[in-house]
């Protein structure tokens, strides 16, 4: 191992679905350290569903806006082993690395888009390893570690089309022709709350607080509403909620939030994330 | 982001209840790298249990004789968006940055007390959001990069009197007119030991290894015993215990512990924290 | 507290059974950052099953051949309190240092041998302690804490033999006279997937990718298969199996691993961490 100087304010930025116990993120970190032992490392999260490529993506663009310049690592791979590539995607400040499955796309695009995107084919720059290819291990994390000790994207990879670059579908947010609302959960958080796809700008004219709307879950494609119809104060935040109240805020994100003060509100109403709600004035 | 060297030796310690998988801890981190990337970070723990401050207060307590110089961010905080204060306190080692609810000063008064503390109510030093403040990514984590990169506390806020800052009931520890002891379980840890409120020196005479204890659940406000009383045997160390025999130990806080050898004693018993118990020698 | 710069290049990392809840690893961090502030700190994992020492030796084992070089302090200590020795073993580019109860020679083994092994008996190198030692934080950390900032492993304590040390049993594989191959249950990973102890060249011949196996569980020390047997279709990678295929792969440690696409290879086949399975060409 021949260990580099780390280009200084480069921060290595880490997000899979590897949890924590099975020392798959170890492994990631141990590879980064032989190489630049003193890069800042950053784990964003390794929480993300087990293979579940959108949830990534989403959580990844929530974390754009923060995110320390330097080098994203993000693995969520089904694909792994397959003819998916590995890519590597500049921005402005930072470079993400990870598979060519949509996980990167919506966070690059917040980012202001590419200005260019290599594929990583150079095995010479792959870790060996005793089995197939771990490729958070074998490919993503040396490529970081390449590009935090000074080597440029372009030595990389060949160039490929950033336009060519996979995508998942977009998070819903429709108006439907009788004015109501339907927009997808994107995520329910640690506190139960339900995090919504749509913004208060969303809703015509934007929520007040003190409005009451009526929030159901959509039946489906016909865009019906469910059997059951909760109804929803609009508020500024938890705190402003009688308890049992169900709470429509805006989240520290800008997206629309139900939530219970105190308790879980995806619980309370069996909500679940890329579920469809339907929000509707009273 | 303008990006500024950290203070030698300083050292920024985190405690919330975000949890791991949200990504909340990794935009506390991004946040903190972004202005001082080369700063030392420790995660004390994420896993205080949703909201629950008095949990939290007992848990930086526990810690609060082995953190590193520096700052310590300590965010449970379900009264965000309150009129709850942010708050920087100091201590002679340590600056405490969170809310004021009472995390923070079990921890502040063990390190001798408060310096100086200051309200977090300039905007200036927050970050923007698109929502409603995220205080632990907007306001703590942004007044610990400030400190971390040099600025001195009192330019972060108002001085505030130390002593109006909230404060969190003591855990519950009472000798009862027979003699008996009754003390909180502040903490059942991932071994399933009970960890109560109580050191040995709150027994008459202290336990000698090889007593008899009875130890039951309190009642209640009455103060009596509850149905079951289960035998306990003072011991040096779990190892020094039968199987199936519960130990009262002291614990490596100097605390009270009741375990089992190779179980969990709190689901034998079906003990959880905040439960008081009874203690009675033999 | 006396500061110290850190070895340049000189990594710590941890492995454990403290799971990320309770401040255990917080505390650890902590009192390595006291001492060496900017020592770069990699968490291989704290998600070791509790008390398990063997799931430790292996899964320290697995890292072994990308482990940073340094220290690295690996705690699963049932033993805690009782006679079993605290050492620091080196290997040629990593020291390791943790109880003396099996957990750290199969890593210690795979990369080389010890040169020198010493016993952590001098107190004065242990933190002071409110109650009884809480090895990780006041004998582990300090002495990886020391190594880190240039102390000489031969200064922690007295030299002890290698041969000595404990040993944890082997994993299990072994060939049948009827030429099945049993083998044990390493690991089951987050996504469900059984790592087995065996590799490829145990079984004889060596799977081809389309070769069909029998796959059933070991009725024990008879060595019988159990009731019901699988069919595995040895294949290359997960994303080559049909849906509910169980597959035979190689895992990217190079050892057989059992999995199915999409799903938890584990939870269908009712399949355990030291299951002992047989495997039969069909």
């Amino acid at each position: 191992v021949e260990t580099t100087a780390s280009r200084p304010s480069c921060v290595v930025s880490l997000l899979t679905d590897y949890g924590l116990d099975d020392g798959f993120v170890g492994a990631l970190h141990s590879v980064l350290r032989r190489r630049v032992p003193e890069v800042p490392i950053v784990d964003l999260t390794h929480g993300v569903a087990p293979q579940d490529v959108r949830a990534g993506s989403l959580a990844l663009r929530r974390v754009a806006p923060y995110l320390a310049p330097g080098v994203v690592v993000a693995v969520v791979d089904p694909g792994v082993g397959t003819t998916r590539r590995g890519v590597a995607v500049a921005t402005a400040d930072v470079v993400f690395v990870g598979p060519d499955n949509g996980l990167l796309v919506p966070a690059v695009e917040f980012l202001g888009g590419a200005s260019l995107a290599v594929e990583l084919e150079d095995r010479g720059y792959w870790l060996e390893t005793p089995g197939p290819t771990f490729a958070g291990r074998d490919v993503f994390a040396p490529a970081a570690a390449e590009l935090a000790s000074g080597v440029s994207l372009a030595d990389l990879g060949p160039a490929i089309d950033p336009a060519s670059l996979a995508r998942v579908p977009d998070a819903v947010t429709r108006r439907r022709p009788n004015g109501s609302l339907e927009t997808e959960v994107t995520w329910v958080d640690r506190y139960g709350n339900i995090h919504l796809a749509a913004g208060p700008h969303d809703l015509s004219p934007p929520p007040v607080p003190g409005d009451i709307f009526g929030v159901s879950r959509s039946s489906g494609a016909d865009g019906g509403a469910g059997a059951w119809t909760w109804p929803a104060r609009a508020a500024r935040t938890f705190a402003d909620l009688a308890p049992g109240q169900l709470g429509l805020v805006v989240d520290s994100y800008g997206c629309l939030d139900l939530c219970l003060f105190g308790t879980s509100a995806a619980s309370q109403l069996g909500i679940q994330e890329q579920d469809l709600v339907v929000i509707n004035p009273a």
